[in-house]
């Protein structure tokens, strides 16, 4: 694809949190903007685990990237993924063939860290997509449905038992929402089964759910997930899982046929970049600039990137604050550098965390302001809601949430495109069932 | 799976129109009812074509059939397809292993009929299911993000051009809905295209579009199709498809990646049952109480069905307004019989026909009275609605709408799980690219 126009092409990869306000922030400078994505939409990570466990719809939490620039006109957008950076020209290597730019936005995020255990990464379900999450509501769901079924003792209670590997925000969404499914609504749409029977563990190695929330914090969400009926195990660090068992240091194991992995992530960093770039967990290192060292022309923003200066020796924190924040700095630094005026180095206003257990049960740990329960709960949603693309999400997912809170039977629970077991392994892939 | 209880067993194959009000009339008879159905949820089929123009989210026209009977003390679920009925010891074989029955419903519906043709129906998309409507969503976003990067201007053409075979509601509806992408948001989210660069085609062998509708319902249905920019093209046999080119009978051809077949349905039958059994359009024939001749318990009702007497003898047309009230009187009749009582004979209560074609525009034949236009449509809607099942998608399909409505560029447009064009042929199988 060539640049056709007068103007400096600014090329994104990458439609997330970070890459959208990179193109936002552009829309009325002199530079053309493309942008590049796998999908042709924007995923709202927060609330993927609802469309996981049957809550949310996927499209409800996905936003078309073309319609939401629609309008911006020196904006531009191809599905494509980047296999290759060549620096030296210029140049990326993509499935949709060559494309020059004039500056680069590196905005790919981050993928699920396994942490080179292939055993577990073949076994244990990922949640970091839309596809990912709906491949592991089919698992649940159809582990429910063959629970149905199986008379075996040790077989059902293995389909029933559900293992949470990460005790952060997605773990503990993920377990209050699992929690819920079990005490509202298992036995309402599968009347053979037991609610005692189903159990939801979550794990962590660190002595603590939540790691980086305040104490008060940490203890609440505990304690609401004790309360429901998770059993939260601590200090636990995971030997392997070979579909069938999870087995921890120290001896103890669980059967089960359901591992959830969210205990870590790593950069989705494409070819060509110097390994002198990355830092730990596979993300680019950038100055306070947020460009890449030696190169005046190449940023680095959100999950993928590790600014790395004095006042930051580890980065930032994962999170779509600061891929947001970083993208609008990105943004302003180009204006800067084709002005020849200096960048500016990126500071990081830190808004606070919130994570929600369930129905009326948030943490919110707001700088010095700390909430625990039904206030947290509202702020939770709140934030959530505004912060959705477009105007009909927010409205079907405002309704489905008074649904679900008004019913304790909200949801939809589909299986659109199941799989079959066997092809579990090659669930990065895509593993639909004929139909 | 045994029957325990001491009530007759009633097993209902499909969880269509049919299927679902049998199970409904027999919640309070003394019998247990099991349904199986290949999905684990109802499909609303009336609005699929909305589903594969990107319109609505498939989840809002699918019911979970769980949730559904949910509170049903006597309803039974399980996902499982039935390979074949062995009527002389009253046994279904299944894929989750052998299920007998006392009483056998069959709501099994239709699939597409591409008349023995192999090729057509190698490279022609079907759309009478989710998945399926879903496959074609892509296909249609596919290529228009394909169009976007061809230069070579009969390439681009031919992926610009849509060819709907089959003048029925479904092609009407399609090729509406389809004009309406064209006319309003084209070249809002893809800026390189030109609205007259997209072509819709809708061919019939028959000389008028809506066939059996009225002649005034059918000419207007042709007036709005082109007022809208479609080309219907009557009188015209398709000959063959081969991915890149339609030819039909005379000459004709047309340059397209784009063909939707909706030219024919046949009936869904297991194995097992005499071919005697078999009428026009594999149906399987019934006497007039809805019950296969020379059986006392196996009835067939809907698209699979074809009721023969003196007073029907091409059966009923495949609505599902058909199916819904022969689901109603089976079970009727089943309660009949379990009373010792004569069954009754079928007689169907035609309520009319109805056809949406776009914005403002829809035919409405209701007996004597008939409707064209937007009198029309607001009765289109309002039928449709109600008969969604479920309020939460009642309100999410209204939502949708008027914001459609309002906007002028509603629907979310999403590729949550494409397809690779080389994987094309195998669209009846699993068509997903790694994600």
């Amino acid at each position: 694809m060539d640049n056709t126009s007068k103007f400096p092409l600014v090329v994104i990869i990458g439609g997330g949190f970070g890459g959208l306000e990179v193109a936002k922030k552009l829309a009325d400078a002199p530079v053309e903007v493309l942008m590049l994505d796998k999908h042709n939409y924007h995923t709202f990570q927060p609330l993927l685990y609802q469309v996981a466990t049957g809550s949310l719809e996927a499209e409800s939490i996905a936003f078309s990237l073309r319609k939401n620039f629609s309008g911006q006109k020196n904006f531009r957008f191809r599905i494509a993924e980047v296999s290759a950076i060549d620096s030296e020209n210029n140049l990326l290597d993509t499935t949709i063939g060559p494309i020059a730019y004039d500056y680069l936005i590196i905005a790919t995020g981050s993928t699920t860290n396994f942490f080179g255990n292939k055993e577990i990464e073949r076994f244990a379900m990922p949640m970091k997509s839309i596809p990912e999450a709906l491949n592991l509501r089919y698992l649940i769901l159809q582990n429910l449905e063959e629970a149905v079924r199986t008379t075996n003792k040790d077989d059902r209670a293995a389909l029933l038992s559900f293992v949470l590997v990460g005790a952060g925000p997605t773990g503990v969404e993920l377990a209050g929402s699992l929690a819920e499914l079990r005490n509202h609504i298992l036995t309402k749409d599968y009347p053979e089964l037991q609610k005692e029977e189903m159990k939801v563990y979550l794990v962590d190695f660190l002595p603590k759910v939540l790691g980086p929330f305040s104490d008060e914090g940490s203890n609440a969400a505990k304690e609401f997930l004790t309360g429901m009926g998770v059993e939260v195990l601590l200090n636990m660090k995971v030997e392997s899982y070979d579909g069938k068992e999870i087995k921890f240091e120290g001896g103890k194991s669980i059967k089960t046929r359901n591992v959830i992995w969210s205990a870590g992530v790593m950069g989705v960093v494409p070819e060509g970049l110097s390994k002198d770039n990355l830092e730990r967990g596979n993300r680019i290192r950038t100055d306070g600039s947020l460009r890449l060292n030696g190169y005046n022309n190449i940023f680095a923003i959100g999950d993928v990137a590790a600014m790395i200066t004095d006042k930051t020796p580890k980065g930032h924190p994962g999170v779509a604050q600061v891929a947001i924040q970083q993208g609008q700095h990105a943004a302003k630094n180009i204006l800067h550098i084709l002005k020849g005026q200096p960048t500016e180095v990126f500071e990081y206003n830190d808004k606070g965390s919130l994570a929600t257990i369930g129905r009326n049960k948030a943490i919110a740990d707001l700088g010095k302001l700390k909430f625990q329960g039904f206030f947290a709960w509202l702020i939770w949603m709140f934030v959530h809601l505004i912060s959705l693309l477009g105007f009909r999400n927010k409205i079907v997912v405002f309704i489905n949430w008074v649904g679900s809170y008004f019913s304790n039977n909200g949801g939809t629970r589909l299986i659109i495109r199941g799989f079959k077991r066997e092809e579990l392994s090659k669930k990065d892939e895509q593993v639909s069932v004929p139909d």
